[in-house]
């Protein structure tokens, strides 16, 4: 007979954590801080008694193993670390909940579920204190960049090789972490959603269809300084003037290939009122989810930029801050995230994740690989005021077990 | 038998003057600066011989006074301060111009001319030190703010009243200067042209309309900040969004009113490439001759903000950081400065003048006023490679003397 979770157990667990390591209502368990260790020894006591093989793998990923009747393995996701007063959902939600899931396999199957099931929590997603995000899942994936990483500092200006040997790990021997993934079959997180998609469609649950790729460029153009009183109209090479017709067109570009964009900065030089404007730089940043409409909308942008700055008389260059591949989810396995959201009464939506998640790197080492998401309250994350409605919470974590089974049927058909 | 004057002269006078206030190419004659005291004290012992009366206002202006058979007075006027690194010819060739001028005047009526003429070299007229600009015409015009002076301080800190003290200047007594205006039936002064109009027409010379009305705006757009990833385009309040559509309409505004107009700053908060702009802050500086124009280019200018901050579900708001005034001059005057230049052999061009000039002032204080502009090399100023080409110098000489003919022909018709 099947067992069920019970998802209230998921919100004591989850209360709890936020009350071991909470201060001032945010989460504090920046990873390689003693909030995170306090955090770590919390989840250690709460595996104790199940069936479970926990060690720390290379990277301080924690790997608990409930083996199966074959080897390989569905792996649950979370982590336990956060930003300096973050929100209480985020990454300990897909942890505690894939915990319930073992907890239920475990009463289901004492003789060990058909497929071997790891639940991880990956070491600093957030990338907090040393500004590299993904670090546990990416020296899993193989796609984290040792000689980058040697050189982080905190602000303190503590390198990550030193901070990393305070915790027992050898930068030198990240990569061994990647054997984890050996014989993972198939990857599943369930996470609170970082913006307001499901809030705006009053829904509670959603399949997610990746982590959008990023094209982040620094735009410069570059006229001429010239007096406003002095000068007429015609004969300026006005560079906010190409900026801000770059500034309007780059909506369209986003709308007409379904991503979206995001000017976040401007600045102007001499940036005063009585010159005009000789230098403008922008911060352009698209994000999609199909690698081929990502690049159309970067050449879309670029070509304008090139227009508008030989019709503002001014030129124009773009130089890279950051490219991020696009990272889709395994169909299959969302269509089996569309069918666990109907399992337990919802609509199935689905939707994009535009944050990259742990997900994007079991993507990138070629593991089929799904995400949930479930309401935020504000559609805001990062934030001690991150939440999500408690009917919410439980239907989310059904869901997720309702997905695990699924996806073990599917793997052991 | 008519005088010629002698346009060479003005120009060995102003390559001395440069040869005596130049440090690295610039002219170094701040005003209340001991660059400034030498130029003056070289400018004095250029006057000697002449029969010229010459005394300080109260405001620190130099007033030389031709006693003619009327009291009624043409005031030609120019300034020997400059900003730091000044160009050689912006307001010291108006001045040594006006001298040549005299010089013609006494040797063609050594009985005195049919009005009185003085020439004044302005105090301060580049506001470099203190900014406060126009400060000797302003002071005698009567629209210099004492409250306002009293606590203006240089950037070491010294106050103005201090450092008009040392110049033997009271700052409480400042407005008895007016009384310099008391016989005033006009006001003429040649310039260079701080701009590139008649450099772009291949023409020497203009008659100058008048000078700018100004109204200078900060126009702040608040929306929300939001992650660049998770938030959909459709529910953002983007405060770049509107302020760029802003930087595209005030071009067409300017133009259908024949003005001009700059957004000279743009600032974005966070300002970062991972979030939308919360806050968004343009400064406009809109100028045009006609104050029922300008009136309109402000108010259609802000109408739009308005339209773009609904369209893009912001708000946004006004902050006035400046408004002058438009200064047309004489039409009477302006036709004469016409025939001047055509006497001299050039085409009568008109133009506005963008930037102030003391001349402004005296449209303030009701003098009917005209300026000659000469075409600027460069089409720049405040600047040491500020240039006019030599035979453009003695052209402009010319027409400022045939100008002085005609004024006091017709004043004293």
């Amino acid at each position: 007979m099947q067992s069920q979770p019970d998802p209230r157990r998921v919100l004591r667990d989850l209360r709890a954590l936020r009350a071991a390591t909470s201060v001032d209502g945010g989460a504090q368990r920046v990873a390689f801080t003693p909030g995170w260790t306090r955090a770590r020894e919390w989840y250690s006591n709460l595996l104790a008694g199940l069936p479970l093989e926990t060690r720390r793998d290379a990277a301080g990923n924690l790997w608990s193993t409930f083996h199966g009747r074959s080897s390989r393995t569905l792996i649950l996701g979370g982590h336990l670390d956060s930003v300096p007063n973050g929100g209480w959902l985020d990454g300990a939600l897909d942890l505690l909940a894939g915990l319930e899931v073992v907890r239920r396999l475990a009463s289901e199957h004492p003789e060990g579920p058909p497929l071997t099931v790891r639940l991880v929590d990956w070491a600093d997603e957030e990338g907090a204190r040393f500004g590299r995000s993904l670090f546990g899942s990416s020296a899993c994936s193989g796609t984290l960049d040792l000689d980058a990483a040697r050189t982080l500092r905190d602000k303190d200006g503590l390198t990550l090789p030193a901070v990393l040997a305070e915790h027992g790990i050898d930068l030198e021997r990240l990569h061994d972490a990647r054997r984890e993934l050996d014989q993972a079959a198939a990857y599943l997180e369930l996470h609170i959603e970082q913006g307001p998609v499901l809030l705006d469609l009053d829904q509670p649950l959603g399949a997610v269809l990746g982590t959008f790729g990023v094209e982040r460029h620094a735009i410069t153009f570059t006229g001429q300084a010239a007096h406003s009183g002095s000068t007429p109209m015609a004969r300026r090479h006005d560079a906010f003037l190409a900026a801000a017709r770059l500034g309007q067109e780059v909506y369209p570009i986003a709308q007409r290939h379904g991503g979206v964009c995001t000017i976040g900065s401007c600045a102007t030089s001499p940036g005063i009122p009585t010159s005009v404007v000789a230098e403008c730089r922008l911060t352009l940043d698209q994000r999609h989810l199909d690698p081929a409409a990502l690049a159309a909308m970067w050449t879309e942008a670029r070509e304008s930029s090139e227009r508008f700055a030989r019709e503002a008389r001014v030129q124009v260059r773009w130089e890279r801050l950051l490219r991020i591949d696009p990272a889709p989810f395994s169909p299959m396995l969302i269509d089996l995230a569309d069918a666990a959201i109907r399992d337990v009464g919802a609509a199935p939506i689905r939707l994009p994740s535009g944050p990259l998640h742990d997900a994007s790197e079991m993507v990138r080492a070629g593991i089929p690989t799904a995400m949930l998401f479930v309401q935020s309250l504000h559609g805001i994350s990062h934030n001690p005021l991150e939440d999500t409605r408690e009917e919410h919470l439980e239907l989310a974590v059904r869901a997720l077990d309702r997905l695990v089974r699924r996806t073990l049927d599917h793997l052991s058909a």
